[in-house]
């Protein structure tokens, strides 16, 4: 009824339309996957969650956390099938299927770290084999994945200099050979960073979405990318889904699924907008918690059995010192908007 | 040494810039002050929930507010002054005092909502006067304010076509005398929408930086209004420093201070910015908070003692059918991204 008596009123017409067209243009199809990817991980959701509790695909709850995690054993993992399956659909049906080729890289990332999520998670839920060789052979298989994704990345009509890196305020520089084992190390990194991130209702979840939504802004503001960009803001979408149920207290975990899927593909998605240096810093809070173990590890093996933090990753040391759950979720999202900001500044200078 | 063992390697440069430099040349002093407001809001906020300790300026639980609630006594009330105080300082240090006088309204109406909320909680914590007097005295203050912003507005050399109204799909519509009644009744109803909505950690504070970011954005891409642009990223900046120590369990809550503020000020940026429709899109967890507070009130009076709701504000009556306080705040969050999205494109459509 308000609307009918706007349209009697006369069209005045005389400010500057308001549009931005480069941006908007792309803007507003990126914003569209965003929400069908939300919508329909949201109502995969409780179907899914369903599913997992009844197969039994509990969270086994690793001997060295806090205590207080113990009341979670029995919420299911391998929840972020429900991102993956949902961006993966989307990706196929709405990209590839029409001839949008440069998706199949992005996706194929996605897949196959899900794939060997879900092998891990089930693996550790049946408790089949040791811990150790279960993560020695995770390992093993993000660098063969990692290795295939840069190969890819090198088919000729892929992109025009794959060994190029945008280096803040110098330009592209070519890599060169160098570019291979510092881009498939990067890619089996951030795999395992947002693995060992993962661990706190919403704290993976929540800083990959933040991810994602930084590189979807990168692509859409560098010429030629527009649908690695669609790509991340659908992953954004059915990340932003998935964290409904996630958040303390969650319903429901990403596991290895999820994390490992989550980091491989942000790094694909880095080295498709030849934007390497600047992953660390976007992940920065998956840095920050690799760094603390690898700290722990080594003061504890130099010091002979002295320890820097309570307890590695940092996330525990927090909750052990006073912090709740929630707040070191929370301002950990803080920490990474910051970072994406520093990020997204050096990605354009 | 990376660094160097890159500038060392030949610069390719053979791909194109990836800059777009209509929007990053007003993205970068954004960010900058985006960054800015946290640093300092963060730096100030100990000391000053320190000083609203000591002043007992402590929260007064409304009696219709959940049992659970009850534990929530004690803790600093008037963390608003936290943000508005931060993004006033540098609105007026690094835009005003360099004569872009745009931004006199918005902090105007910032100042001026922050200090009646302030005498609001001041009032209410020392229990002067009854609930009902505040309650109409605020009422009545925040029109007063609103038609000052909108006479403001009105001032020939500020806005070209004041009155004009931004119609998606329509283009500018002129509201002629309407303009006035409905903009004096978005600032006060904002305002009091977000006070409404105010009530659980986070909440309000969390849907006001997705509100103010989402204008940023909008401002940002819109011709000519570059320092609205960057006001509006100030004041997410100075909330997400707000946030760290307002979240779940929190340690400060903004109060009428806060809430107000964040209330008019969205409104004052939407006017400005010819997008007074979007308002309500954008802030529609406020809508919905409102409206349900309306819904009980009618139904309550035309059935003659029953409710819909358990309670209202909606957020209580989750809380109270089993939903956890912090999967209320985040899940208002989420609804409030996906209502900025839509909002977005509304915006530019």
């Amino acid at each position: 009824m308000m609307r009918n008596a706007l349209g009697a009123l006369t069209r005045a017409g005389k400010l500057p339309s308001p549009h931005n067209v480069q941006v908007t243009d792309s803007l507003l199809p990126a914003m569209v996957f965003g929400v069908a990817g939300f919508t329909i991980c949201m109502f995969a959701a409780p179907y899914v969650i369903i599913l997992l509790r009844r197969l039994r695909v509990g969270k086994l709850i690793r001997g060295d956390g806090p205590e207080s995690h113990l009341v979670k054993a029995g919420t299911p993992a391998i929840g972020g099938i429900l991102f993956s399956g949902t961006t993966i659909f989307l990706s196929v049906v709405f990209n590839i299927m029409r001839g949008h080729y440069q998706e199949l890289l992005t996706v194929g990332a996605l897949l196959s770290c899900s794939v060997l999520g879900m092998v891990d998670d089930l693996l550790s839920t049946f408790r089949v084999g040791k811990a150790g060789l279960r993560a020695r052979f995770k390992f093993a298989w993000t660098v063969v994945i990692a290795a295939i994704i840069v190969g890819v990345l090198h088919i000729p009509r892929l992109l025009a200099h794959p060994n190029d890196v945008w280096v803040p305020t110098q330009g592209y520089v070519d890599f060169h050979w160098v570019y291979w084992p510092v881009a498939i190390f990067a890619i089996a990194a951030t795999a395992h960073a947002v693995n060992l991130t993962d661990g706190l209702d919403g704290l993976a979840a929540g800083s990959g979405a933040v991810g994602f939504a930084t590189f979807g802004a990168i692509a859409l503001l560098t010429p030629g990318y527009t649908y690695t960009g669609w790509f991340c803001f659908t992953m954004v979408g059915a990340i932003l889904a998935f964290l409904w149920f996630n958040i303390y207290p969650a319903r429901v975990f990403m596991g290895d699924t999820g994390s490992l899927a989550i980091g491989a593909c942000l790094a694909t998605v880095a080295l498709l907008l030849n934007q390497l240096l600047i992953l660390p810093v976007i992940g920065f809070v998956y840095v920050i918690v690799t760094v603390s173990v690898m700290l722990q590890v080594s003061y504890f093996k130099l010091t002979a059995g002295r320890r820097l933090l309570r307890m590695a990753p940092l996330q525990h040391h927090l909750e052990l010192i006073g912090w709740h759950e929630n707040q070191i979720t929370q301002r950990f999202w803080i920490v990474s908007m910051l970072a994406a900001v520093a990020g997204l500044a050096l990605a354009f200078s």
